[in-house]
């Protein structure tokens, strides 16, 4: 088992290794008082995950409710969060109780606005049950929802208790959900690690347990140094957020169902790149390889929208200011920065 | 004009003095550098004075956009909280701007939440417009909203950058909704100040416009102390909570609709006084002296509900957790200790 420790606002543990789930119970025993934990999973997760967390649980003296909910980004809501404020009410959790986020990035993201909010606070622990919630959003503390304006509009930045990244639990994801978390993992190597993108570029990371744990760690290693840096997101950390411009652009556009994450920020980073090295802004060369890498990893690199629908919905994107845009370029493998356009000087990028 | 700071997580101060809602521009600016202003305000603070904090935001440079909801405490709901939240995103309100809560406990409470949530955080400021806001909710940073499960038992410790108490504004509140926050006033003299409780035994404060600028004073200077000693409520801060596990059961068994927030903390106050009392666990003549200070001031001391029926509210109270149950209790007049009893023994304590 690998350990890495996060020193933010809390400072807390990620381990990665296998067979983890069936000893959640032992390694929250060792940061959590609490007497009653809340379960909170999806029904695809709950099929697969939950009896083992549970057991677990139950076997270290917990006393254990569990909140499932149907499957999919539609439910990162504040409907579903209503449902489990009630639940966790009507359950009589406290705030000395603890919530355990079972599943992918809505779960996790859900599961963390809740513990953030639910009685003013109460702890939660991240056990990330696909790549993405393992590599990034499991990671950090950024929690929330969507709303009808935006994905993510609504939050909190919430640290966990503990992060448990189980990498057996990843041989049950398809080969498309696996993809999808290929998308932040060729990020990280993007922004950060020209050693890490080397080792992406030929695919096959899934068929290589031992590579795979490796990717894994570096990834969240990476995530680690930018979030101790830069908690609250008012600078270096925006770097993680190359390609999610015109990534949650995409997804607004299809209304959060037509296309996964992973695979909107791998379209959203070709799409800025082919920008930037059409107007020199970055190294020639830089989006053909990124295209490749993301074409070795099963991942798309364009879609079917007209670049004129996207570039409205980069305007709610969080990290706008009154009057400015930031957006993040490689301008090299490994090497990222952060830009800063008017709105003006931004839509002419985009479309001229 | 009276300037008292408070340094919790974030510094700010707190303004009390005649004729400030017409210098609201000036004061914000010299604290804020957002562009854009959204003012939150209810439909009864809205026709009285937003015209006035809206004009003098405008002179000041602020571009303003305002969000009115029907008054009440029904609508500190997810409901309007959500309607808040898309017409911040409605109007462009970005990570730089500035909410200001223009009214009363529900306004701030709300305001302060979604400040705390939008985009993962935007800062606000507190305008209180009724003495219960002035003297305690708009000070200290606790927000937040009610689900059917209960009061405030979804929120965020948010504090404001600026808090502007006009004490002009009381002159418009009806006899009832000022009676309503004089709960809360006797509530400070009874936990930390005898002086200022002999202050307030013969009533009158609102007939005396120098005596009620100094007791809100008082007041904010109690909380204020309390809050940095404890601002996440996790020991001192509690005596804050005096009268309230059984005024929120109060409040609860009305459904938020029978009884102001204010009443049900005296009514609260006098029965835990008069059941302590009874057991000879504080000082006798507590509760008469407590009584008649609240009934000079217009203020109820008794509900025609069976306390059968209120303590069953109470054990989903926050400041519970899995095994015991806390509350406050005035030994003498002044003074405030802060008692844990488990479920049984509290059951046996209320009903016994």
């Amino acid at each position: 088992m690998k350990k890495l420790t996060v020193s933010a606002s809390k400072t807390y543990d990620i381990l990665i290794g296998e067979n983890l789930l069936s000893k959640a119970g032992h390694y929250i025993k060792t940061v959590s008082a609490a007497a009653k934990v809340c379960v909170v999973t999806d029904s695809t997760v709950d099929a697969l995950y939950s009896k083992t967390v549970v057991d677990s649980l139950i076997q270290d003296g917990f006393d254990v409710v569990k909140f499932v909910f149907n499957q999919g980004e539609k439910q990162k809501s504040h409907s579903t969060l209503l449902e489990l404020y009630e639940f966790l009410c009507y359950n009589g959790i406290t705030r000395t109780d603890l919530l355990v986020a079972l599943g992918g990035g809505v779960t996790g993201d859900l599961t963390g606005f809740a513990a953030a909010t639910y009685l003013r606070g109460v702890d939660f622990v991240q056990i990330p049950t696909t790549l993405l919630a393992q590599v990034d959003s499991s990671v950090g503390g950024k929690t929330g929802v969507n709303i009808d304006g935006g994905k993510n509009l609504v939050g909190a930045f919430n640290q966990p208790l503990l992060v448990i990244c189980d990498t057996n639990v990843l041989d049950t994801l398809s080969e498309d959900i696996f993809a999808d978390g290929m998308g932040e993992v060729i990020k990280y190597g993007m922004i950060r690690s020209a050693s890490l993108f080397e080792m992406l570029k030929t695919g096959g990371i899934r068929e290589n347990k031992a590579l795979l744990k490796e990717v894994i760690y570096q990834c969240v290693s990476i995530k680690r140094d930018v979030v101790q840096n830069d908690e609250l997101d008012t600078g270096e950390r925006m770097i993680l957020n190359f390609g999610h411009t015109l990534g949650h652009a995409i997804e607004k556009h299809y209304n959060f169902s037509g296309i996964s994450h992973g695979k909107a920020v791998a379209v959203g980073m070709c799409m800025i790149s082919e920008l930037a090295e059409k107007k020199e802004m970055i190294d020639k060369g830089v989006s053909q390889q990124l295209m490749a890498c993301l074409l070795a990893n099963k991942l798309p690199v364009s879609v079917q929208i007209p670049i004129e629908s996207l570039y409205k919905f980069c305007l709610n994107d969080k990290k706008r200011t009154s009057s400015n845009i930031r957006f993040i370029l490689c301008p090299q493998i490994g090497v990222s920065k952060i830009f800063t356009m008017t709105i003006d000087e931004f839509v002419s990028f985009i479309l001229d």
